[in-house]
């Protein structure tokens, strides 16, 4: 049995939060031949960065994370905007602009859906190597970071021990994991 | 620096979505002493299973996904319910109901925010062993699933070439990955 998408009938927005939007779609079920109202979290695609120093650190950010009331280390990262050129560029502004630091050969690792049940976006995970500090961080006005280098052999266990809290940055860390192993090739930069 | 979670003034209720609601909660930054309406998604915690056949086999399901529109390879897995007395026995449910499995054994094998940044709630990821098909599927009226058994060792290159989609899936392997490698002890079942 092959799954096919189900049949689109129409589409509504139903209300925007400036940072993402809801919309209600009527799709029919293959299955039942029924309608079903779906609701559907419309948000910007977003990226995120394993950015790794010359002596085998991670570039990690710990922020207070409002959804979950804690927090998080995570890798830097965020939504890309309409004038970053591509993931890769959207990854590298982040990195320079939460961090400050800049490497070279950055490219992208992998991409995945935060949540294709419920959200229609992607996340795009770059790879920077050979990271250095040399730029003033610059902070949106709601960022409030604290820069922690973590040693790369640290990641497993963290995650393991669940200190990881931000699925998407635990997922990076995987891609990033596979690709030490050699199971994970990317493309070369500016290919 | 410690960072600390930002104080909390207000919250409003915004809209109701059936399976999420959205709120707008308003808190002072410490950075800047600034309030900040900050849009949280409000959603019942989900849980999902790694189950394993005698023969090493991880028993996955195919299923359509209206937020990115795209038929994905996951695990069994769903919202915890409030007849469920734990995220566990959901679990058990979950994997029963979606393709008709069931294991020994059962138990947490980790748990992560979907997505920290602005949504409320836990994915548990369950990990149940010794699984076979003994029940008759129950599934949704939304649910259209197509059951597939992949060798545990196939999960890594899945994951390297883009093959899984959700981002909760790929975190749930991530953790079954590094149990296989003794780093991520689990419970005892009934612990």
């Amino acid at each position: 049995m092959t799954l096919k998408p189900w049949k689109f009938i129409s589409t509504k927005l139903l209300n925007k939060f400036r940072i993402f939007n809801v919309r209600s779609d009527i799709r029919v079920s293959p299955r039942t031949g029924h309608e079903h109202d779906l609701f559907v979290i419309e948000c910007p695609d977003w990226c995120n960065v394993i950015a790794i120093t010359p002596d085998q650190k991670i570039v990690m950010v710990e922020q207070y994370r409002p959804g979950s009331d804690t927090v998080e280390l995570e890798i830097p990262g965020g939504m890309i905007d309409a004038e970053d050129s591509s993931p890769v560029a959207a990854g590298v502004r982040e990195l320079r602009e939460e961090t400050g630091y800049e490497g070279r050969d950055a490219r992208l690792l992998g991409e995945i859906f935060p949540n294709p049940a419920i959200m229609n976006n992607t996340c795009y995970t770059i790879i920077v190597e050979d990271c250095r500090c040399i730029h003033t961080v610059e902070w949106d006005t709601g960022e409030d970071l604290s820069t922690r280098l973590v040693p790369v052999a640290d990641i497993p266990l963290l995650v393991a021990e669940n200190k990881i809290g931000h699925s998407l940055v635990a997922v990076a860390l995987y891609y990033f994991e596979l690709w030490q192993r050699g199971l994970k090739p990317t493309p070369k930069p500016n290919a």
